[in-house]
């Protein structure tokens, strides 16, 4: 396994600059416990990896910036900053060991070149990942990327389940909608990514993004009568 | 019911704008039927509203931004354009007959803006909301605003489920643990807003996040101990 000392260097230096008055040394003996590792430290990452700490799963934190993870070192966690799609940061993290890749990066261009990376050098590691729309997720599906979830998808289901039942549906009819909603959603977004070009569909415009939407409305519709 | 002629006029030459060849005179002809007003149409408005459309049921949309909202007119909604805290546009989409209002504003300052414009103007519109993160939620909440979710909390446990069965968890324990994880997050939520002032906590540094997301570790490792 190959560490590259300059990473360790900008890590310890990072890690330094961001300490209190409490600080204590960095740990830098390897954990080969860790059997996840979490790439992407926003809202997103940190819910799955409070989970994990819950359920007492160790795991290795990547994070391009460091000021809003400073608090991982001091739970145990090892974290590494920088971009999770360079192949010596995830080998430091321990990638060809891990059994599970969890993909929570914001931006899109990050996410797939992370996804590409991980899949090309670690082919065995499992991903779990989130995406920001459709589009990213079609291009992630497109990799065959084993679990891909966009993250506002669920909130807004939830947010549309509460809506109907305050419109006068029973409990069970509005879980119905959402459940028969969900699938019939999530098999169109996977039925495009068969006969589309995963890269074109990344670079979102606007334009593009409206006729699907308007597309989607007439097959909603369709569906249903 | 006041309707402002300037909002109409406003409204008509973006719809002219961005309408193509296939323009359709647009109606200017209130629909009482619609119960429902979603203001917001990202991500997580489209997908309310969907659900809505699937269901057969009318809404009134608002957004603030035109470009990509252009199919909501051929689907027969009704669409108005601005800011949505605005009481002559709240009245003018109906706000006064409406049923439920969802707040699936991104933007946390717009969105409370939004909510105490209704809150103080139609006090009897129901209101489910869509949050960005913990600060923006809890600025929901200390307004009692009926249902606020986060906008990628869902997916986010979501994507712990499906990692912790892939770690070797069983589905129904997976489950269960997103249940439990999920209820003492947003009861923690709930126990916050008690004491805290909503909005100061909407100013967000960094500093105050990484502080209470440290918080929160603790408290979730106390919970299991």
């Amino acid at each position: 396994m190959v560490v590259t000392p300059l990473l360790f260097m900008v890590r310890d230096r990072l890690a330094a600059s961001l300490s209190r008055g409490d600080a204590r040394e960095f740990d830098t003996v390897h954990d080969d416990n860790s059997r996840v590792i979490v790439a992407g430290f926003g809202r997103f990452g940190q819910i799955t990896a409070r989970l994990l700490r819950y359920k007492k799963i160790p795991f290795t934190a990547l994070e391009v910036n460091p000021t809003q993870v400073d608090f991982v070192r001091r739970f145990g966690n090892r974290i590494y900053y920088g971009d999770a799609s360079r192949v010596d940061l995830l080998r430091a993290a321990g990638a060809d060991r891990a059994d599970l890749f969890i993909l929570a990066i914001d931006d899109p261009e990050a996410s797939v070149r992370t996804a590409k990376a991980v899949r090309r050098y670690f082919p065995g590691l499992k991903i779990v990942a989130r995406a920001r729309n459709r589009q990213h997720a079609m291009a992630l599906l497109g990799m065959n990327i084993d679990y891909v979830i966009r993250e506002t998808f669920l909130s807004s289901l939830d947010a549309a389940r509460q809506a109907l039942e305050s419109l006068g549906l029973t409990t069970a009819e509005a879980r119905d909608a959402i459940r028969t909603f969900r699938d019939y959603d999530e098999n169109m977004l996977r039925d495009q990514v068969a006969f589309k070009d995963d890269e074109k569909r990344l670079i979102e415009s606007a334009k593009q993004a409206a006729e699907e939407l308007e597309r989607l409305f007439e097959q909603d519709a369709r569906e249903r009568t």
